[in-house]
């Protein structure tokens, strides 16, 4: 599959790459061992040994290289060998690496041409990491879906009223008409649900809110998969500064072109030294996305079989602006960058 | 693979399907969303929504639709888009139908052309719907086996005589000529074994059994997949009429090109409403498919491989006479209906 | 893929095989069926029906044949069929066998021409067969990864210092240039060790060591996948004569291109009679093999994928010198075998 590749993907969360053990994780269909050096930096490199092609991630980490667990060949984190135990070292025992760069409590990676990786590129979610832990949560999984699957389901919340009745939906967002604005750097979609009840998980987290409530529900999506969602709830006819709001990431990596690593977080303006609601949203929302969205998304990817999305001719509604939209550009921009000439 | 498609397949049995969510089913490689109308009729519809190629089997039933999990889309068992909440309905937004038709306790789709699907052309297995309760059992299973594997399987019953040794064999099939009889609805195949002791599951379950009986057995076998399979055994030399007999069903419908959906029942003329004796028919059969049939089937699949059955050279006895015609009428029955001019 | 085939192969060992029931084995991607005759001679035939292709080693083993499950034919060693209870016997019921061999507590197999099969060209492993039970054990599992990664695992036991530090390594094989000598039959590769510690798990079984030791290892590869290995370890200095010596069978026969059946064994000519130690020995190797080489070789044929070893350009070091040679000469002769020009 053809992945855009001059661009910053989340490889891992921060806290999952440590110094000790390389993290093993497939990204764009190529296996990366992930391992922190002692300054803190994160390195990144092909994980597959040039010798004899062992995963280098079964190896250990010391001196701020790997050293592969079959053979004892080391590597930097720039995936220069260091160390060969057998004999002369030369370049040609070198491995691709990827440049990181970590932000937001984030490992993110570039797997294009190493010398465009910018990190101003990444997009600001500096919300997560200004947090405070009694009002930060975060989790991710790995799903049996395409990623282009995943970033529909986050730009068209229509889904929650069918989705998550019980819980995020109910809010009327169907018959709301999607506010969509694209600059050169991302697509905005907002959704405005004026003087309704807030939806059952609102009300249950919170016995204060007030009956009616307006409600929005903001993302901004950056190429190729990562989401920021500002979701408040205010009074109605009261303005948005005094809303209620939780401010969520849903980023999207591809795995492979039948599966994803999904990664979530939030945080919110509310409440922000209470541990236990914290926890609480924290385990609502693993249930959420673990026994609905996730087994929504794997069992499209079953009907969808092999099939190229356009070439099964979804029906396009006005909930459909954004995820249409985004389809579209992601695709321009990887043709553009395969020198595609169509 | 290609299959009889202008043709009456069981979907299910009529208790599998309910009018609170549909059943979901592969049929002929083709995901079908099964549910009850409030009028008991029951619908068949492709199990993709249009929109976002949501599995309609993961949402509800109500008003005798079915409507989407995902995104609220309505359809009616014709396929006919009824709702959408996210804009105007057009007639683009429709989606495949199969007729159905219950009959003999049993969802029958067609899959082929619509206006061809006469009821009139089901098979009369109406002896299971009439039976009574006490005298009346069935079940179904998926095996990953062709479903040919498995017609074949009922069409040469002198398998019984090894595979099933210890019950259903035993009676001396091996050696029998079975009689063959074509006619352009079915092939009949029967077994007439005179004066032999009876197999050991009939000596286990009727101690009142002469020692030596005439057993009969018939398979009648309608394309593709339908056998009705009457087996009976009286004392040496006594009219048929006087038999103990078991009216049974074996039906195969295709999941895939290698596995298949396999529903059987039975009925008897004897001991009627003896209901402790109809559920250790059920439990013994269910054990002997389970535990004989079913792997010796997926066993055969396995050694098959993705060969095609005629070019690994099958030896013909003849005890194949009957699965020899058989396989070659369907041949010939799919042939014409793709229009392949060999 | 192609294997070379006018070999001998280990297909089980001795006691694997019994006059019950057949064991049903895959062997270069063709399913066999092994079993013994009274006169305790074995046999393997092609493990499917002629008929319905039914797995023959599903049957039964009476009379030096084996009966088929399904339908009761018959078939003896040589894959003659000689019992038919359909019908006449005619020689296009005959299926394929394949030439055996029982030597060294071990079943050989030869899957090319029979007429080539000469038991003398099996290679000698005798002093597997002459072990008092209280000095010899062994094993078999079978691995997902092509037979050649595990061939170079072992004809390359610099891999001991990094994969097994704790036990097998550790004494500093690496350094220690390996010397590869070719014979017409052959590929001999020796480690020679002088004026070191014992490895942790010498020291460890054997507190009488002395300090520093000399340590020889001998591997003596047969195509294609057959290893004597003689491991040694005498007081610095002593003649090896006085070596604490430990002599191992290595054994790999294709299951299919990306999985292996490992056969290994082994006795020693120290504390023969010590019961408890052979157990020590046994149950440390289990573990060894089963956690450290297995999951390696598994997960080296996970990241090299399809791919062919060469064209993954493997880097070549010193201590590749036997498996780089036994592997041309491996393909030498499969191009051989096959007429391949090239």
């Amino acid at each position: 599959m053809k992945y855009l590749r001059n661009t910053w993907y989340v490889a891992a969360w921060s806290d999952e790459i440590s110094g000790d053990r390389p993290l093993a994780r497939t990204l764009l269909d190529t296996p990366v061992a992930l391992y922190r050096r002692s300054d803190n930096t994160t390195a990144a490199i092909l994980d597959r040994c040039p010798h004899r092609f062992a995963p280098l991630s079964a190896g250990c980490v010391k001196d701020n290289q790997v050293f592969c667990a079959y053979h004892g060949l080391g590597f930097d984190g720039t995936g220069t060998c260091t160390h060969n135990p057998h004999g002369p070292i030369r370049r040609s025992m070198d491995i691709p690496s990827y440049r990181t760069h970590e932000a937001h409590r984030a490992v993110w990676i570039w797997m294009g041409e190493q010398q465009q990786a910018d990190p101003a590129l990444i997009p600001d979610l500096s919300y997560l990491a200004g947090a405070p832990e009694t009002a930060f949560s975060k989790g991710n999984m790995v799903a049996q879906g395409n990623y282009e699957i995943f970033v529909d389901n986050i730009l068209d919340l229509s889904h929650t009223d069918y989705l998550h009745p019980t819980t995020l939906g109910g809010a009327g967002i169907t018959g709301t008409k999607p506010e969509v604005h694209e600059t050169d750097d991302f697509v905005d979609v907002t959704w405005f649900v004026p003087n309704q009840s807030p939806s059952p998980l609102l009300k249950s987290l919170f016995a204060e809110l007030p009956e009616k409530t307006d409600t929005f529900q903001r993302v901004r999506w950056y190429a190729p998969g990562v989401m920021r969602l500002v979701a408040g709830s205010m009074a109605a006819g009261a303005p948005e500064a005094e809303a209620m709001a939780n401010f969520n990431a849903h980023i999207l990596t591809p795995e492979t072109a039948t599966s994803s690593h999904y990664f979530y977080a939030a945080t919110r303006n509310f409440r922000v030294e209470d541990g236990e609601l914290n926890q609480q949203i924290a385990a609502t929302r693993e249930h959420i996305f673990g026994t609905e969205d996730k087994p929504m998304i794997e069992a499209i990817q079953n009907r969808m079989g092999d099939a190229e999305f356009w070439s099964l001719n979804p029906l396009l509604f006005s909930i459909d602006a954004a995820p249409v939209r985004v389809r579209r550009r992601l695709q321009r921009l990887i043709d553009a960058e395969q020198g595609d000439p169509c």
